[in-house]
């Protein structure tokens, strides 16, 4: 298996030229640093000393063969390991009560089999990517933004055993990823979670099938995702997706549809922290095939 | 046991005279009609002919003895019968995707046994309380409303075995609720759930603590609400009452409280239809005990 290691990005863009090229049904390793690219290492490192031109590395873009615009891109999240030490902080102007917490703070976490060092207890380890997605159709966006072509989606489900399903904008999607969290809460609420680096075990496909928004296929249940400058257009945009692949893959008329997400789904806030919020509807797949035939 | 039944209330108002009077700790049963007041009897039944002067009653007002100004009241859920049928239906001009969803519908949904008559299938009966609190602090709320004094949560965790906490404003609390759900899902999307009559058995208790939002305590888990006119502000009530809480109840400051919040506790909106929106934040219990001493 390959090891993809050694180039990133700091922006979606569809004009960088791609640094590897994989074929569909391949399983890669990738090599993502943190969201400090390493820069942080100790408790006494400080926020004030960041190049930020270094923050929210990706590692890619990963040209993928077939990719055709239209498609739809397949990453099944195989296996996530988590390098220790994690790193924590309060960054002053960001996070949901930066009003209330406004002094800088940079902690680093200890990570080893029995969990996150955390003043002195042990949380459990959930690896999750946090930032993945494809070149967006329009302008590069920054890897600290989510939208419709994934990016920095903070979304706890994005974990090993889960395929993502991204539209494909360009030739070859051009993924990539990075921003690895040993754990997170939904809304990632202080801006920032349990920061890894990490070695990310995916494998990648394509469907000839056209998508709006980034989807999310668990052993369990299926899940839509929605990014919009304001929570309650991140839960709409994630909510029109549900209702789209319910009344698509059912027997239920649209209207029917959207009744059941009032009563069958659920709606959980990503994260409430990057310059677009991310919200996610879900559905188990146990209530879908009821309604299939 | 008492069973209340036959007083309603279209709003919460600390100026209404209760209809019932019950100790801390007694358990009652409380009737309560759905949301239509069951006005809705069949499919052929239209929005139009609504008499909308009857819609959102509670039962109530309930004067807890010993409940006074700056205490806290508890209810426990013991048990949530629900009656057939229920009803569900489309609102135009109400729910999250109301510009592409404007034709009104009214659907009447058996219940059984085996489930929820829906479509044909069966869903599964997952019984909640809708709409449940006190007398708010200044002027009247309408019950379609939620607030600092609960009121229309519209939150699935209010279910049978966990126990709710309400700031009391007035002496007695004055106590409603009704608007029962055979089954929601977060967000309510459309507007409507599985909407049903109750009888809705419930303890209820005065603890002699001031909180400022209500709290849900479950077997597992410990969850705080938020209200606000924006899904956003909803979240960061909730979040402040969650970082008060954990600072208040471990060996954690207020900054490490945070800090654990935005990787371990998960953010949920319930319902995001009503005048104002609520979120929650939820925290295992497991969590919080690592971090008591």
């Amino acid at each position: 298996m390959r090891t993809l290691s050694g180039s990133f990005v700091y922006e979606m863009d569809k004009n960088v030229e791609p640094a590897w090229e994989v074929e569909p049904g391949e399983t890669v390793k990738a090599e993502t640093p943190d969201c400090f690219n390493g820069q942080i290492k100790s408790d006494e490192d400080t926020l004030e000393d960041l190049d930020m031109t270094q923050v929210n590395p990706a590692t890619g873009p990963i040209y993928v063969k077939d990719a055709e615009p239209g498609d739809t891109l397949l990453v099944t999240i195989e296996e996530i390991k988590v390098k220790s030490p994690g790193v924590q902080g309060i960054v002053p102007g960001f996070g949901l009560l930066q009003d209330e917490f406004d002094e800088p703070l940079v902690t680093v976490h200890e990570i080893d089999e029995e969990g996150i060092e955390f003043e002195g207890k042990k949380l459990p380890v959930h690896p999750m990517i946090g930032t993945i997605g494809v070149a967006p159709e329009g302008k590069p966006v920054l890897c600290s933004t989510p939208g419709a072509h994934g990016g920095n989606l903070d979304t706890p489900d994005v974990r090993p055993g889960v395929t993502l399903k991204f539209p494909v904008f360009h030739e070859g999607a051009l993924l990539s990823l990075g921003d690895g969290h040993a754990l997170q809460g939904d809304g990632e609420v202080c801006g920032v979670s349990i920061e890894v680096a990490t070695t990310t075990t995916l494998t990648v496909d394509v469907e000839k099938e056209t998508i709006s928004t980034p989807l999310i296929e668990g052993e369990d249940e299926f899940i839509t995702l929605g990014s919009d400058e304001d929570l309650e257009g991140a839960c709409r945009i994630a909510l029109r997706a549900m209702v789209d692949y319910l009344s698509n893959n059912t027997t239920l008329s649209p209207q029917d549809a959207y009744k059941l997400c009032s009563v069958a789904t659920d709606m959980k806030v990503s994260q409430v922290v990057n310059p677009l919020r991310t919200a996610r509807v879900s559905v188990k797949k146990e209530i879908v095939e009821k309604f299939q035939g």
